[in-house]
């Protein structure tokens, strides 16, 4: 097959063209202006590389009910332009190929599920920790949609007693997880961006206790058999350790179970598919759009 | 059919027979003891009922991976007699009839998707207040399990600044759900037990926050298509607008959709089965479990 994937971010549009495998042949990407600006770019793209279906992986948040009269509208975004777009049907109309759509974190969760991290299992979240925090869930082999989508970055937070700015930094939430822990939170609260603090800095003993209290979280409210944390802000390899030791600490032996008891360090892991889970997801679900 | 089901709870034992329709025959209970003391009272009750298959909704944790050595074994109670125990091997080598088996929680949410206030939806969870907090969880029409099963109660709240306990009183964790808002909870903040606490107390006013919160985070985590309260706490139903307005307000419009901004009184609610989840629940597993 050659099919597209359309990564859809808030800073930039990653168009791909791949294989059902998850191979990529071939990456560019473009700014995410308004769709006046972005969307002929987009589009004369995939024309020019014949796809036979697009998977598309957006930002949210988006309508996923596929009975839905705004089914792939982008809904509430404060992006310009972005606000109730019809983003999927746009795309559909002009490329006139079979597309798949879903959130980012969710094309994220089932390549990692697929063929990553939690190959083999029935169930994985995946987490992106960067300049915003949103999740992606598969349970009992199933991506988890609901009444919208999960929207796993704003979700309450119990502070830690040393932290300097315990309300966070989101304009909804007091207090809630991206607010509290994503990258620009790190920035704001410690004055200076987070690859610029190193690694003996208070803020990584802080946002390893937060992230410990996500994945406590996570294991409590869904008990998934594999917690996968990817993102920017994942990329300072050192927190990995520090997450796993507080989980520990703060789940307290009350799940009893050797994947966290004995093996922690294969329960919280670094996405299998690198920084490509993403890319992978929406090729995935181009192939699952060609094959329908 | 002539189905039995079994509510094994950490204080009594509930026996019903039934079918699988949800209808009760019959019913009687027995304290939970010792199992040396109460299995043969649950085991010659199924016996003498002639029934075609059992089913088992239990208190925690259990296992409940099918492939596991220890399936059907209650496994971490600090109830005497009850760790590591074989309970469903020992009810049905003594029954020897088909036996289905979750956690009650479980049991009950599955009822309520197939027949009660979640029925048509393809997802829900299902929350019991009382003695303990407990969650089961249906998504995309399976209900979920996982690395082991939900522990919905021990995740951690950001407490109330003017709880004057914000730490709850969880052995296990510092501030969780249960440790902050189940009925102890109540009784021991306020010194009085919950129902003895009129409808215009400030214990109720922090109920309800937390419960909000609760639901507000299920919400963001999980994007249920239905939240529903039931157990002993929710019996003061007044508690229901409350957690209703507050989960709003702690949204605060970030998840737009009209469940949740134009029709909460339809999004959290009571059980649609009433106090009769848990049993038809069982039954359903028991039916489950013949039908294979």
């Amino acid at each position: 097959m050659r099919l597209g994937a359309l990564e859809a971010g808030g800073t930039k549009m990653v168009c791909s063209i791949g294989d059902e495998a998850g191979h990529v042949f071939s990456r560019v990407s473009y700014p995410t202006l308004t769709p006046a600006e972005t969307m002929p770019h987009l589009i004369s793209f995939f024309q020019n590389e014949g796809i036979e279906a697009l998977g598309v992986a957006s930002f949210g948040p988006v309508d996923l009910h596929k009975g839905s009269k705004t089914y792939g509208y982008i809904t509430s975004t404060p992006k310009p332009g972005w606000m109730d777009y019809p983003f999927l049907p746009e795309l559909r109309a002009a490329l006139n190929v079979p597309c798949g759509f879903d959130t980012d974190v969710n094309a994220a969760a089932i390549a990692e599920h697929r063929m990553g991290a939690a190959k083999g299992l029935s169930s994985c979240l995946y987490v992106t920790v960067g300049t915003g925090i949103g999740g992606g869930i598969v349970a009992e082999n199933k991506i988890v949609h609901g009444l919208t989508h999960p929207e796993f970055g704003h979700f309450w937070l119990r502070p830690h007693p040393d932290d300097p700015t315990p309300h966070g930094f989101c304009p909804f939430h007091d207090g809630c997880l991206e607010g509290m822990a994503n990258g620009p939170a790190i920035m704001k609260r410690w004055g200076k961006p987070a690859q610029e603090l190193p690694p003996d800095h208070p803020a990584w003993a802080l946002e390893s206790y937060y992230l410990a209290q996500m994945c406590a979280t996570a294991v409590v409210v869904l008990s998934p058999e594999k917690i996968i944390l990817g993102g920017g802000v994942m990329q300072q390899e050192h927190l990995f350790p520090l997450v796993r030791k507080k989980t520990q600490k703060m789940l307290n032996g009350y799940v009893r179970t050797p994947a966290i008891l004995d093996d922690i360090d294969n329960y919280i892991v670094a996405p299998g598919l690198g920084i490509n889970s993403g890319v992978t997801g929406a090729l995935l679900l181009a192939a699952e759009a060609l094959e329908k």
